[in-house]
């Protein structure tokens, strides 16, 4: 009897999303979030990472951020649009979106994660794979695709949004996952479909969500510029990857 | 009657934040925001330039980003915290947290703007300003000091966050402005009563509001690290700097 009182009390005190320790103390769920690089252009889009963030804090998870310690393929300079001789690296320029505060995801494992979020950007199509080069044909680093492999065996909730959803319908393809990267787009459309996904259209507003492969994915900026819209359907995708955790 | 009855229409439709036209159609509030490069340890932090952005949104303000075009004094590897020897150029790196939709600070007018507001980040008090290196003895960016000097002699609304508030101090020390930055910081604190400033302790989560001077401060970042109070104090600064818009 006491002991669910106190489990009642747990709940209430620390809300929905807690999970529980073999202490009997309510942990943290953690949450991996996965980074391109500092920037729409050729690395994550600050606005869908910081609104990633805010999210995750809201309902207060512990966050880990992440990216690969490889050199970005492109520098794109973000006022002209010109592609620039500048090398940069995609964990140094994740950690400005990460305060400093980011993990090399060869470190990082399945099992120290309850969840994980792939934020979008063309980052996610030029430097963690090479959707934009090779459409259905690309290749995924190789770290990026084990750990969304492992969460994914593991039946733990997988978030992404924005371009970097085409990763995931290449990593599920065979287990034809259904995400959305917003309207039916003529460049990326045809590919999902290749990789053996399925599209499903929607707003930025909107998440949608695949219950057999425990995939939530919402368009963000391919759903167009609102940063209001695209708060609100980044809230959404997390708030639901945080409702699948066991 | 028919005049004041669209009045009251219009106000309902397009809220409290809007101004009118010569014509009388309703025109967006103009509302300038100051960026210094992409990274809380050498430009503008993200987090503090995206809730911005967001609120400013929320309210349906027009929004007219702008940096100086001079190269950054530093650039941080924010991995590391090592300074790099990477040369970066301040307009190139903000045009990233803008995507792309920025403006040369110099170009800028106060007769452009209804109100502007000064991200924070370490940027603001390295590049924009030397007054990390000499404190009270600073000198501001020419084309920063004159739009704010500008702007606060048309009595227009100054907004500013984290350290870019000691810039506000230093400008407008002689008006004995109010600013915060947050606790009474050892290294900042003294500086800003040199000025001739007053510094008003305050959470993340609070704004400052300077009546006499029409400035609105928040801690932000220089209050702690918690995104979401973050997010509340820049949500609160933003929507007082839109409700004092005439």
């Amino acid at each position: 009897m006491k002991q669910i009182f106190m489990f009642i009390l747990t709940i209430l005190t620390f809300g929905s999303f807690s999970v529980y320790s073999q202490s009997g103390t309510p942990a943290k769920v953690k949450v991996g979030v996965i980074l391109s690089g500092n920037g729409s252009q050729d690395g994550s889009d600050i606005y869908e990472a910081a609104f990633t963030i805010l999210a995750l804090e809201k309902a207060n998870a512990e966050i880990i951020m992440m990216a690969p310690n490889i050199p970005q393929t492109n520098v794109i300079n973000h006022l002209t649009k010109a592609k620039s001789e500048e090398k940069r690296n995609t964990l140094v320029e994740s950690a400005r979106i990460a305060r400093g505060k980011i993990k090399d995801i060869k470190d990082v494992k399945s099992a120290d994660l309850d969840a994980i979020i792939v934020v979008g950007g063309l980052g996610s199509v030029l430097t963690l794979s090479d959707v934009s080069a090779k459409g259905a044909e690309c290749t995924i680093n190789d770290d990026v695709k084990r750990l969304i492999v492992e969460l994914h065996k593991a039946k733990k909730p997988i978030g992404s949004m924005c371009l970097a959803s085409m990763m995931i319908a290449k990593i599920l393809g065979a287990e034809k996952v259904k995400i959305t990267i917003g309207k039916n787009n003529e460049k990326f459309g045809p590919a999902i479909t290749a990789m053996g996904a399925e599209h499903i259209p929607a707003t930025s507003k909107d998440m949608v969500y695949d219950d057999k492969n425990k995939v939530v994915t919402t368009p963000a900026l391919m759903g167009g510029t609102s940063n209001v819209d695209i708060s609100i359907g980044i809230e959404k995708t997390v708030n639901k990857v945080l409702q699948l955790v066991k």
